[in-house]
């Protein structure tokens, strides 16, 4: 059975039809997220009937109650905290701020008479690559996806941890690894991506009294592509500033690695793809983590874009299933 | 079925026969931990076996394979990295540095021909309080211990997770809260055991310029105890490094929140009983976790030093079930 999945990032919409952890068809959307959510469902709806088109899925539109043969259910990946039993995004960080006025699951069943399964970014991430990608085969995994922000997600014995109130380890980014640090915009003091993330970046870039002679002060776009390149090439600022954000991310690895006790770490989101992250960062996991009698392995995640849509198909059937234990094939 | 509880402490070993969550009878013997736990396993049996006597509970002794009618196994607590599948000890720091070799399971099924179950000692000072204690009817719970070092275990979800390795949680001492900060004996940077707790106190306490005129430097033993006393009294060191050492532990708290998502985090341990731990503590959780819709209450551990030796029962009974998912009660 199909899924329509749905991966709402801060700046484009990724929508799919995913089956057996491929993606049928694919159409990105901008995702006006200053606006809010709503206001983009409609063109969210058009463009999933087309996909369903496009992929050869049967639909029957615009019959109220007649479902969608071979379609199973709507997956939902958005940046927020999200409570799954009632299918609600519990808070949000800016973006799509009116999806906690939302009732997704009703627009999932007036749209295409399906249900509705929705979870927070970061575990998608971590679920995609898990079931598909560069989790495969392990039972216990933690992922960190470097973005504008930091996504944070494990599995531990094979279950996907949600917590109390679904906050369970997509908080990962926030974890303190400077108590006397910078102020994040979560409230919390010297998180992970309050020290490191492209969020700060220019800020951190600021601190430092060799910005004006580096080569970063030309850049239009002070990112840290720009900052691995540079460092590469010499220049002492954009060197500083990429060992002191390996230095975050990697104690961040470390804490995830006391915390969770995974076999692997997956390092996703557009700065895992500098050549320099994944070594270094190994390195200071190697040296510093406590494992007595075993060895932490970090690998890039494999899937990028497709992580959380194929991890939809996984939310929609587990939720069919009414049950999210599953050994890792 | 009672069960033979051990809980094997650094300076103390407590045994108990445990029935139903209570302590029928109890002795404390000195560990001489620095001479391994070896020398130490012939008294502990003896001392079983009277503790057996005492509460009347049926023993039949020296006779091989007779095993102990309403007996239903062997439980110990323990200070090291646990493989509960094995029943051995994977690593320990420093105490016991013999327990990795020996066959503890071996031992037990030769002594009482009783089965063995074992876990670390942080978490079974919170399954203790789980089940019989401060966290009753909470399914997603951690707990720090503070003593010597930090302990740190969690359930998360009605599950006490082992992870990989055994692992999980139980390093959550060693979770970095400063990554810039001071060399660990675990050999990582910045762990809040490193920054705050009594081992380093001494040699917090000696970075402070004050110290010389300091109360602090006429007391014996430098402990929190006369660091939270002198604060009280207008001590400006001590006031110093209890203000500091709260910021750690209250920080360690927050990424157990940001980590596990518990409702109640329990604090136990010697320190615990100081009146100025909690408030200070919840009063900078409240502050700094990201808890949108909820609150995460800190509350003192209940059972003290008979935390492990009930929660010892639990383990023994989850063992002969095979299955450790059980609804809070």
């Amino acid at each position: 059975m199909a899924v329509l999945a749905c991966d709402l990032g801060g700046t484009r919409i990724k929508l799919g039809v995913v089956e057996a952890g491929r993606v049928l068809a694919r159409r990105i959307l901008d995702a006006e997220s200053a606006h809010g959510l709503g206001p983009r469902l409609s063109a969210v709806e058009a463009a999933l009937r087309e996909l369903c088109d496009e992929a050869g899925v049967a639909r029957v539109a615009g019959v109220a109650g007649a479902g969608m043969a071979g379609v199973a259910g709507v997956g939902i990946s958005i940046p927020g905290i999200i409570d799954p039993h009632a299918g609600r995004v519990l808070a949000i960080n800016a973006k799509y701020d009116d999806a906690t006025q939302l009732d997704l699951g009703a627009w999932a069943r007036q749209c295409f008479n399906l249900p509705l399964a929705m979870d927070n970014d970061a575990r998608m991430a971590l679920i995609g690559e898990w079931r598909h990608g560069a989790g495969r085969g392990c039972d216990n995994i933690a992922m960190i996806t470097l973005g504008t922000g930091i996504g944070v997600a494990a599995v531990v014995e094979g279950r996907v941890l949600r917590g109390a109130h679904g906050q369970a380890t997509i908080l990962g980014g926030h974890l303190t690894v400077d108590y006397a640090g910078r102020r994040c915009t979560c409230g919390n003091i010297g998180c992970a991506e309050a020290e490191a993330s492209t969020d700060v970046l220019a800020a951190l870039a600021q601190t430092r009294d060799d910005l004006a002679t580096s080569a970063l002060a030309g850049e239009t776009i002070l990112d840290y592509r720009a900052v691995f390149d540079w460092a590469k090439r010499g220049d002492t600022c954009a060197a500083a500033l990429r060992d002191h954000s390996l230095n975050v991310w990697a104690a961040l690895a470390v804490n995830l690695v006391h915390a969770f006790d995974p076999e692997r770490i997956v390092v996703g989101g557009g700065i895992a793809a500098s050549d320099d992250l994944l070594p270094a960062m190994q390195r200071y996991v190697d040296q510093y983590a406590w494992t007595p009698r075993h060895r932490v392995e970090l690998v890039r995640g494999r899937l990028g874009d497709d992580a959380a849509l194929v991890a939809c198909e996984w939310l929609v059937e587990k939720n069919h299933r009414g049950t999210e234990t599953q050994s890792s094939g």
